[in-house]
């Protein structure tokens, strides 16, 4: 089958000096375009602006902003500084960072540790494909245990194919591989407000890969549930507290709600480079709150709201691990949810797997 | 203090005949345009469109539609089917329609059975305003035994508020008068999605009324309620079916169930003119299927999803009684919800009241 998965970032050395390619997502779908960013402030002005966003990706773009700034020879420690603070949610931000700077650093500096950090920048966006991989083959086991028989209805959130990491992604690369196998029903797609990232970007990967799928208001999947059209409910996390509290998106929580009041699996799906054995439960994870024009614009520069209507818009909400039936991560799933069983998968070593 | 109410529609009687005059709903808040109705198929095409929406105001459009096809000498009987089939869901709808056509036919059609529909239209428009009082009365008393002390925090979801009844509105109307006894500390306006009634005209009625108020997406109210942030939930009802099931504008069931998974109470008010006693419970109830493209589109025109893509886009869901605290009617209040205590309260007369 074609590959179908899309680069979200590239690096590439043109003659003028070494870029990193992004491809715009707040201009998808209706545009295919890159940005080309030549320096760090650049860079974060993107991540800022979702240009590039989604946890395993952020950890890319951190890394190789990190590799860039050293290419060019910028300072590498003030990259690295703006480039962990430019969001403060996804923890992959400054892991990818951080592996990075301390290439750079082992290799002392200069030329030599600009290409350490990009070698450090290749080996990570490698491991992040084959995680991918493994993600989409432990939940695509765990669906089929949950629900023997196939012919799933799933309802996932936001965005979490290959637009948010340097593979197939997430939640949607266990979708993908249902779907491949001729299993999947039924793809249920939350637009996603403010940014519709479901609507805007997980429809047009589903449309690409020719599954059968629709976008609902996320006030909508309620009444899927109380339909009985949902069989598993599936998202991504952008970072997992060391009790197995899941901070994603904001709606996800509603959805968790939802999918227990029904009794529907709720199944997260993310490396395990997304948790956070630092925070030690939902409460120590900082949600990011964003600017209230995000909701009082549908889209930028086209208002809803009266003017000077106030807004209230974190970007994520944190789901406690009780109300979780699994964590798939790339070390093999989670399940009961608890400190324990998550620091145990977290403490497998790659080679070994499940 | 000054009446800010806005009056959704008025008759009017120009020289060229008469006419029912609209406040064009779907060009709020950024322009306040009137619709000029002169014959039926012109107010039908208004309701399609949610030009004028909101069950109380629906029952009034279509009284005013039957008076206004039999002072233009249209065809009674067409025109109360036309009127009472535009929209499937709100109840009010075929129940002014009905008062008035019956009105026209006792006084024998012509001249005098237009006349008659006119001032059945016109005793229906002051009920409503009256039951908006009552409402406004009784759900101010039920706040106060809920949670003594004032300082209220309420969510609310879609408009509720002038723009859909001949007064006060019903779940406005009783965030207006804690808000007017100095007792709202906030109002949480869900933006509702699909439409954004909630951005558009709630936020719009608010600000008119000087409430501290915040406009979300629909998906961060379980951020709200996960904070604690949200003392009660206060919604508008399209149609109650006899157990207490109560049809409303898509998104208020998900409200529903975290309001019960945080054990806040969920209020319901609507006139008992929104009480079908026909449908014996929530399976009853006709949920209109309205096009995708109001999904896949953020304002006509401005495409988000994919070209193609499909959509699930119901106008309402349902909320069994279980999940119901309470029902305020202008007749009275019903809690628990239930078969009994909600016929009980139908039942009584308007003059007894409480």
């Amino acid at each position: 089958m074609a590959d179908l998965t899309l680069p979200a970032l590239r690096w590439a050395e043109p003659p003028e000096g070494p870029v990193l390619v992004l491809l715009d997502q707040t201009r998808l779908p209706a545009q295919e375009v890159e940005l080309v960013c030549t320096d760090v402030p650049g860079l974060v002005g993107a991540i800022r602006s979702l240009a590039v966003r989604g946890a395993p990706v952020l950890g890319l773009a951190g890394a190789y902003g990190v590799a860039l700034a050293a290419a060019r020879g910028y300072d590498v420690e003030e990259a690295a500084r703006q480039l962990a603070g430019a969001r403060p949610t996804a923890v992959n931000l400054g892991y990818g960072v951080r592996r990075a700077r301390e290439a750079y650093l082992a290799a002392g500096g200069g030329a030599a540790g600009a290409a350490a950090a990009l070698a450090e920048a290749r080996a990570l966006h490698r491991e992040d494909a084959e995680a991918g991989e493994r993600l989409a083959e432990f939940g695509h086991e765990l669906l089929a245990e949950l629900m023997p028989g196939g012919g799933f209805r799933l309802l996932t959130h936001c965005n979490t194919g290959s637009l948010v990491s340097g593979g197939g992604g997430t939640a949607f690369a266990v979708v993908r591989a249902a779907h491949r196998a001729g299993e999947l029903r039924r793809l249920w797609v939350g637009e996603t407000r403010p940014l519709l990232q479901g609507a805007r970007l997980t429809a047009y990967e589903a449309a690409r890969e020719g599954m059968p799928y629709a976008v609902l208001a996320d006030g909508a999947a309620g009444s899927l549930f109380a339909a009985g059209e949902v069989d598993a409910v599936l998202i991504g996390a952008d970072r997992i507290a060391a009790d197995g509290s899941v901070a994603n998106k904001v709606g996800s929580y509603p959805l968790a709600v939802l999918a227990r009041h029904h009794d529907v699996p709720f199944v997260v799906v993310a490396p395990v480079t997304t948790v956070d054995p630092e925070a030690a439960d939902g409460s120590a994870i900082p949600v990011e709150q964003r600017p209230g024009r995000e909701v009082t614009e549908v889209r930028p520069g086209v208002q809803v709201a009266p003017v000077g209507a106030q807004a209230y818009n974190p970007a994520f909400d944190v789901t406690p691990p009780e109300l979780v039936t699994a964590i798939v991560t790339d070390l093999g799933v989670v399940s009961p949810v608890d400190r324990g069983n998550l620091a145990d998968v977290c403490s497998r070593s790659r080679s070994t797997k499940s």
